[in-house]
């Protein structure tokens, strides 16, 4: 299989880190797609994903999967053990919301941040901006982050004992959030300590 | 189990829709949040919610999931049959990828216009409104109908072959889209013939 992506941009962290969760990274063929000079809003990347945003999978039928959590969803079942996004009924269900809140409360918001209310990629990529939108989505990823750090408060990952896809998607949120000048709270201790925690995995750090 | 909601809203559709595709309707106890007059704000509906938003699904153990697609998780894989978020790791893939695409580029796009461009739930609920994103989003709104009809020039189904989640968040959409005045483009007429073939379906028909 083929990943199309920009090594060290956000999303393509969260897939690699699913890659090597899976011990699935060998197997794969990097593209790379140059971001930065607009490649990913041309017509032949599109035509990859219409919604011009790495990482894409492309499977070896030529099936293309984009949207991270979609790409996920795939690794994880290929050995046929999930082990980042659930196996009961009820880990699936907790995983996947604590998965989107994640997603929607600091990866997406400081995303929105740095697109909208920051030079972001650069005028020829960020055609439109709407600061105003963009400075209250940092508030919201602030307001996310001291979200994650009351979850963390009672269990050690967060969705509950174990490792999961929505730990991921945090993680790189709070990479994001670095690149794009967004402090996590200093009293945000459980975040901070969580963040080392999964930073030292063999997935991250080897 | 339980079901916190508001019929008739689009993301309380979603579940109602599952549930009755799932045959689980008789065995949820559904409990009414006025959310026009924002019971969903207050602190005893947060502690089952923090964002503040229906529906959620509260079970016997007293855990509460809340995110459509984590609910419809958790749904489909009760009998051990999934039928609407795939079986096999491609089928989950691309079910996953259009069922986000169906949320980001309609459904959420459509409320964020609603909730930040029109008066929305009135002035009580709508405390932050930024109408220049609102305005945006209605464009992008009309963009992914476009691209949902574009999908079903070729197959019966947003995924493909089959019904599944991503065309209960289509639906759900176009509903809120009604709603809030986004009409769909005339020429859109894939995705009109899917919304009447989906419409009599017995789960929504029924």
């Amino acid at each position: 299989m083929k990943i199309y992506d920009y090594e060290g941009f956000p999303n393509p962290i969260r897939v690699r880190i699913a890659l090597a969760e899976k011990g699935l990274t060998e197997k794969v063929e990097f593209i790379s797609v140059d971001v930065p000079n607009g490649e990913h809003r041309k017509p032949a990347f599109r035509a990859k994903n219409p919604s011009g945003a790495v990482p894409v999978l492309e499977l070896e039928d030529g099936t293309t999967i984009a949207e991270c959590t979609a790409i996920t969803e795939y690794l994880d079942h290929l050995d046929g053990e999930p082990s980042l996004t659930g196996r009961t009924p009820k880990e699936r269900a907790n995983i996947h919301m604590m998965q989107r809140r994640a997603e929607a409360g600091l990866l997406d918001a400081v995303a929105t941040y740095f697109h909208h209310a920051t030079p972001g990629l650069g005028p020829n990529i960020e055609t439109y901006q709407c600061a105003e939108w963009g400075e209250h989505q940092r508030k919201s990823a602030t307001d996310g982050m001291r979200y994650l750090n009351d979850v963390l408060a009672d269990q050690p990952y967060l969705a509950g004992e174990a490792f999961s896809v929505a730990d991921i998607t945090a993680y790189a949120g709070l990479i994001f959030a670095d690149f794009a000048k967004v402090p996590v709270p200093e009293e945000c201790g459980n975040l901070i300590a969580w963040r080392e925690r999964i930073g030292a995995r063999p997935s991250i750090n080897g």
